[in-house]
């Protein structure tokens, strides 16, 4: 036994925010986090530093309804009581929804399986006012057939590196092939929503995807430029990405996280 | 003929607005009120001071799906270029959804014949935080079938006195009877919503209403207080108003304008 601090119990959060008021979901120097929000809450209950940890970032002004975190503690917490605590300590744009014990080896990131992300266009001439901090507005006219089969390019396996920014790290992805199972496009009140998902996604890959959809349902670019960005691995050859506003995570998955032992996931 | 500017056009505009940040429809000597945002923008248009006229006013907090108001001018305006000059001038909590034409006598207040609000309880334990600015988080246990029963009471016509708090001009109601046609509860997402429909309504009389049938609902209160409340036409006897940000105006409507003479309105 070493004189560390023992962490015995995994703590399984689902977060919804409001991303409007906030520089992201991860710590930054400048800018308030959603990360440093939480992680205050909880340090208020438990009474000591806790690190949560998320299953990927979100961006300044992107919002969730199914972020999921984790946190270890050598507490056995009331989960009943420490969601009313918790709720009752920060701030109203951000809720813990739920909580649950995992296995020690569960990883809000490493274990997750998949991820759905929507991303909400309004189409009508005039916008709602209470969609305005959820939907991207577009005021041009779109060919909606059009935007429908430059979707299906992007479904299945795909080298993404044309659509992802490099990340905060300034390290080059080791791996950039992603398999993106659904990109299904549904209609809804004044307008649409693009709901992705996928094994995983490379950062701002849904908001670049979104942006070049628009620009070639807009016919500012032509659908045969979609094989060929893929083809280049480069960045700048895709469109411009989409405001963060439009964009949701919805839900993050796993497996069945096995009491011990090996991670679900390969790594 | 006289000096006077001849205002040969009045226009009904339908508009959206999120309360959150306004100090209400009507224009205070405190506080920044939807109608001065909606009365600059037209006067940037127009460039002549001209008086928006809702069909009531909402209070600081209250939401609007469908309000509306009109305005006289002696310009013969591009309907479609109005409306999007306005909506750009706007701040994006307020759109004009639409803009029509009426004859002179249409009047946004007098000619109406009835409104639509609707009041949104969340009662889930965790509210969504998509919901925290436009609906009434209630976290008391409720009996949603003396809900039920008690709203039934309030349908018909009544003298609502106990459910009106004083005009803002502190004169009383020459005629305090309103015929509620309608208190339907249906059921939403995380929630229930209060659907009001009547011939009109008293200052306040929604949330009042609200407020008693909470009460009623978490048994804090008999289900025949009601009747002795309308009775004792006294408002101290009601219960407390519900928080104005769960409230919303829907829809206001008109019957056939007709082109001159009387209003469609009795007075």
């Amino acid at each position: 036994m070493t004189d560390q601090i023992k962490s015995d119990f995994n703590y399984k959060m689902t977060i919804a925010y409001d991303g409007t008021a906030y520089s992201g979901w991860q710590i930054q120097p400048n800018g308030i986090s959603i990360q440093a929000q939480i992680e205050e809450a909880i340090k208020i209950i438990v009474r000591k530093d806790v690190k949560v940890i998320g299953s990927g970032r979100t961006d300044a002004g992107v919002h969730a309804l199914g972020q999921i975190a984790h946190f270890h503690c050598d507490r056995d917490l009331d989960l009943y009581r420490f969601l009313g605590s918790v709720n009752g300590i920060l701030p109203r744009d951000i809720r813990v929804k739920s909580i649950e014990e995992m296995p020690l080896n569960f990883h809000a990131q490493r274990s997750a399986l998949g991820k759905v992300y929507h991303y909400h266009l309004y189409l009508e001439n005039v916008q709602n006012p209470f969609n305005r901090l959820y939907s991207y507005h577009v005021h041009d006219k779109m060919d909606l057939e059009l935007l429908r089969k430059a979707a299906l390019l992007f479904i299945g396996s795909h080298d993404f590196t044309s659509f992802a920014n490099e990340a905060h790290t300034g390290a080059a992805y080791s791996n950039p092939i992603r398999n993106l199972k659904r990109l299904d496009i549904v209609y809804e009140q004044g307008g649409l929503r693009l709901e992705f998902e996928g094994d995983g996604f490379l950062y701002k890959m849904v908001r670049n995807i979104v942006g070049t959809l628009l620009e070639v349902a807009k016919g500012k670019r032509p659908i045969s430029d979609i094989e060929a960005i893929f083809q280049a691995k480069d960045r700048k050859k895709a469109g411009m990405a989409a405001p963060p506003h439009g964009l949701f995570l919805v839900e993050v998955y796993y497996g069945i996280v096995a009491p011990s032992g090996m991670s679900s996931k390969d790594e």
